[in-house]
């Protein structure tokens, strides 16, 4: 087919609704915002409910350290300013993922309260689900997963969450798990009973 | 069930993987990305070419300057820095949505060569499609649809690309489309051949 040849075009726009990637998926989106002392398990927790959730059918997509300090944020340090800028920028992709139809889960500590009500407030009531894992500093420091905690102890990394650089607790998050207190699968059970029962997922 | 309460948990990792999204979506992830002057029908083309890509069930999303200028990149100007970093930060969360699974459409002017060429080798190969809505300045500039050329004409606006600041054509896009020379279902048409006939789009 040769259309006839304009100069003169309408260049009418044209979008796709947030509801109607949510009627294809036959889910609703949502940004599940995990936030804890390093070592929580914010990423395990956020690994296996997203397997969980991807095993259902559903589409989603993890932001952690591993995809974003390297790549968006990889000009960023870990200054309170540059920690609310890294936080900021996540926030916007989170909403960018969630505009897209995805149940996107980040994974930072996100020391400051502030700092994640910002974020919250970018996307609508309801599509902010935030997850404190919740665990003793002490647990967290046995853990150790990485060993930043020896080298914070020794000095060797400088405004190290926990250690030398505050972590402020959420006052209401929507969903708490004691990542000291039960195994992995018995987290990831609890947090999907949750989303279920606040409506991200079917039952 | 209530597992054993467990203070030493190995606390392994697990990654959904860009195949597994592939598999499940029944098509692969792509950035498609539209660069020209103002005027030259990428935001009206990359909607037109989502939508139609939607309505064949596959996920898509859009970033442009609607919600990218406004949110991720509200920091920054249009000095030639300025410019970079807003295609850099753009190029990173094209290959998150790629990774995530999505056909991703960026609709910005990005007039350097070397910033575009950075965004491409961020990905694999076949992965970024470069899209150049090529029409000359003299059409952009009658259509002006928001303004703008006027705007830069009378030195209202700096850094105005074709008026003011450079705009460096692709060198080898995956996809010419000449805008100026075929109307917007045309245009349309002709891409989604070519993303056929490049094995993003099954057939």
């Amino acid at each position: 087919m040769h259309a006839p040849k304009s100069r003169n075009i309408t260049w009418s726009h044209s979008a796709i609704k947030r509801s109607e990637r949510a009627e294809r998926n036959g889910h609703r989106s949502a940004i599940l915002w995990f936030t804890g002392l390093s070592g929580s398990g914010k990423s395990t927790l956020s690994r296996h409910v997203e397997k969980a959730l991807f095993e259902r059918g559903f589409h989603t997509y993890i932001l952690d350290g591993d995809n974003v300090r390297f790549g968006l944020c990889r000009d960023l340090g870990f200054s309170p300013e540059s920690r609310t800028e890294n936080i900021r920028r996540i926030g916007e992709v989170a909403k960018l993922m969630l505009d897209a139809g995805v149940i996107v889960l980040t994974a930072f500590i996100s020391p400051y309260r502030t700092d994640r009500d910002v974020n919250r407030e970018l996307v609508e009531d309801g599509d902010f689900i935030e997850i404190y894992t919740k665990c003793a500093l002490k647990t967290c420091e046995d853990r150790d997963p990485k060993g930043l905690y020896k080298k914070a102890r020794a000095g060797e990394i400088e405004n190290f969450t926990g250690i030398s650089a505050p972590y402020e607790e959420p006052l209401h998050p929507e969903i708490v798990i004691e990542t000291d207190a039960h195994d992995v699968d018995r987290c990831v059970e609890r947090i999907i009973a949750e989303l279920t029962r606040l409506g991200i997922v079917p039952a």
